[in-house]
């Protein structure tokens, strides 16, 4: 079987991986996110060491990146506050190394084809994959195809109403103040109450007022594009009883107006610890 | 060259055309919207006289419709306040009549699918459709492939920040009060200042407070598509200054994080008044 070079980019490890097409991981490793050179040299030793001829690698990373294939900078991080990365390129050392073609999307771009792949949307034609952690970000895949115009999704930053009980916030995001990431993201949580939702008192109202706008990101997600399944990820999604509290202000919210419901639509995630190397699998197979 | 029938489905009249690939109409006819049986009937009969043998039928209709093409309801509408439609076969009887292949969108997907073709989003790789007039609807294309899921997007829907001036309006939909529709639409306006915003005074605020929330719309679809173009049509949209309002909004709200500037984002459709046959012309080819 044809070999894939596999890679999880994150702001703090890069996870190193190698599988054949049918998602089967053969080995794996994982190296610290330092300097452009450095992780990428460690990366592109670490594969040549496993003896790999690749098929082709693919890139699952953290960004903003450039994935406009007719720019110049294509395959580039864009600009971001992690220091050192700016403009990185990162398919550029992997292609000049291994002559093969390099896949690159977002994480959550990678993440959201491989559960419609392999994990919870196998054979449902479309899902959206939506992390809310220290950022929120998403992305959507219908008939194995990713949705991307300019550029690949922002979804963090859609408008949402406000909850009542939260008029004062002025919100989290740098750019926008009160979008969905500034609201509900970890970092909107702690400027808010002090702790994460985890660390408050389980009858807090910080975990109602969370769920209600995510519930209202579901019904928005739903009227543009009626995903056959949203799945919710992320360290927020953590809090216990979180998803079903969703589920039940986007059902309330919707008004059963949309073909899906919530009560059946918003999953949480089914690849487990695998889900980043078959993400960056799932866009190496995307080529 | 092969020759096309054309149908653009209103609530209130059916617009029937002839046209080639290239997208010349030689041949256009008008209707009213009665019953099923006798609209599609006199649509059955005007074909026939044209002596019509066509590659394809496009239909772009008004909705809710079943798109799936897996459903034993394809092509039926589904339910509908109008009398008479809800359940209505429009695909059927045109494929007893002429053993062609019949395609049908909604309006909004074939206008965007018509924009994208041959209109303001000629050559760009994406562009949203949003119809603001008595209801709101939207259609997105990506690659020449309409956006959808488990049905077609239901754009009007999605949730806003309220305006602070708008505060004690509790909106207008009939299913979610307060969404884009519900605060943005025609019968909004009505119902909050008595009048259509082309007969209220140029400087009362009802102009203000609708940019502003199809701004933050804008915002939304920016976040999660990136739309190369996103075209604003309806009624509303004749308001004199909107769509400056609006560019100006979303230019602010958006806060420069997006690839796309919405003043050059943000357009009035480029097709004229044959815009909805094109529109069924687009869906035909896009069989």
């Amino acid at each position: 079987m044809a070999q894939y070079g596999l890679i999880e980019a994150g702001g703090t490890k890069f996870v190193l991986g190698v599988a054949d097409e049918a998602g089967t991981i053969s080995a794996r490793h994982q190296i610290p996110t330092t300097t452009p050179a450095e992780t990428l040299g460690a990366t592109v030793a670490w594969f040549k060491a496993q003896a790999l001829q690749p098929e082709a690698i693919g890139i699952a990373s953290f960004g903003p990146l450039d994935l406009n294939r007719a720019s110049p900078t294509w395959g580039h991080v864009t600009k971001t506050p992690k220091p050192h990365w700016s403009g990185a390129d990162l398919a550029g050392p992997l292609a000049k190394a291994f002559g093969c073609p390099i896949g690159l999307e977002t994480d959550v771009n990678g993440a959201a084809l491989a559960e419609a792949r392999w994990g919870v949307g196998r054979g449902l034609g479309s899902l959206l994959y939506l992390t809310v952690g220290t950022g929120v970000g998403g992305g959507f895949v219908s008939d194995g195809r990713l949705l991307q115009g300019l550029s690949h999704p922002e979804m963090g930053h859609i408008r949402l109403p406000r909850h009542p009980d939260d008029e004062g916030f002025p919100g989290h995001c740098p750019f926008h103040g009160a979008c969905l990431e500034g609201l509900a993201a970890g970092p909107s949580i702690i400027a808010r109450w002090g702790a994460s939702l985890s660390d408050l008192p389980a009858d807090h109202k910080g975990a109602e007022i969370i769920a209600w706008y995510l519930g209202q990101a579901v019904v928005t997600f739903q009227a543009i594009m009626e995903p056959a399944r949203i799945v919710l990820g992320g360290g927020v999604m953590n809090t216990p009883g979180m998803i079903d509290r969703v589920r039940a202000v986007a059902t309330q919210s919707g008004g059963g107006y949309f073909v899906g419901d919530p009560r059946e639509v918003v999953v949480s995630p089914g690849l487990g610890q695998n889900s980043g190397l078959l993400g960056a699998l799932a866009v190496a197979l995307a080529l």
